[in-house]
């Protein structure tokens, strides 16, 4: 058994580094839990639905055994990455990180939801890469802004337009749109019910939920 | 069912943080691994045995149907926190982020094990602060410096002491044992085996392993 890691030990700090003989495997992680580990990567606008879709997803995954981990703003913004900022570095790195997280949760054998804007072509390829390729599954929740903008459940819409809250996506900011998502999601026509049975269908047809 | 966070959308970036009713719960996903989830925060110097005995932990605990992760130099140093470097400051947001990291799979229900250096005291406590009391278990992997030093598998001690590495933690940077770690292991008299049995022993009598 080789370790996926290099090591050079050539610091103090990294003392520790190096690979230990009877490790439990992914593999056997994943076999406990009965699934294929996976990362769902939601990606919208600010409204678009992809808190409350994912949140109906890990509801039937529970219900099936399944075992989910759903990252958000909630569990992130307040924790890990509450030492960053807006600027643009910051945000890159609030994606990076959250990507590394959820590839740790994927090597514990979970089935992990993120749900974040993520308005960057090139900040949800990095989190691609950074997996196997069956490992990562993006997941568009493609609502038009106008629908999200009607919404507008906590008011950032109007401050935005207001000039109140700089760099919004979707008012002065940019959102760049999956160009090949592996799930497409359009909450302006499906319900919420429709589209969490569309996701969970995608993960049954394809072994990801096992036994 | 309330929120354990506050929600201030003061801008942009924060424009996700909302609760969402019908989240699964803590208590929920604790319930479907039939465990009670906690950290076991191992501490000691470089070759005391820590990676070693923790995976003896984890072989133990899958053998009783557990869910485990173990956070390492393996899969946190060249991930998650492979922009950090030597600093103190770096130091510290290095254990930071691993407490913050833990706390994550502990919310998902998994026994999280960690095994780092992590000599500072005030550093472990953060981490222990940050968790419910009985979500933190400090296991002190007491090897006298000398056995580690004769140890030595990566010849780290034999470069600290050439003066080759800098800071190193036993030799040239302090190490603050802890005053009352829950778990007090002596690998210099105990077996290995001996001290991972010692550990699971200590979650069986206390209920964590659950059904």
């Amino acid at each position: 058994m080789t370790s996926p890691y290099q090591h050079k030990a050539h610091d103090g700090i990294n003392q520790d580094v190096v690979w230990h003989t009877g490790s439990i495997t992914h593999q056997e992680r994943a076999a406990l839990k009965r699934q294929v580990p996976v990362v769902l990567w939601f990606t919208g606008l600010s409204g678009s639905g992809k808190s409350t879709i994912a949140n109906a997803v890990e509801q039937k995954l529970l219900a099936l055994g399944k075992h989910s981990y759903l990252l958000d703003g909630d569990n992130i913004r307040h924790g890990l990455n509450k030492d960053l900022g807006f600027t643009q570095a910051d945000r890159i790195e609030n994606i990076r990180r959250i990507g590394e997280v959820a590839s740790l949760f994927v090597d514990a054998g979970s089935i992990v939801l993120t749900a974040f804007i993520s308005p960057f072509i090139s900040d949800r390829e990095q989190v691609r890469q950074r997996l196997e390729p069956h490992q990562f599954i993006e997941v568009f929740v493609d609502t038009p802004l106008a629908v999200c903008e009607s919404r507008d459940p906590k008011g950032l819409y109007k401050k935005a337009r207001a000039g109140e809250i700089k760099h919004f996506t979707g008012i002065d900011s940019d959102y760049e749109s999956p160009t090949q998502p592996e799930i497409h999601l359009k909450t302006d026509i499906d319900s919420i019910e429709a589209c969490a049975e569309k996701v969970v269908n995608y993960l049954a047809a394809r072994g990801y939920l096992g036994l």
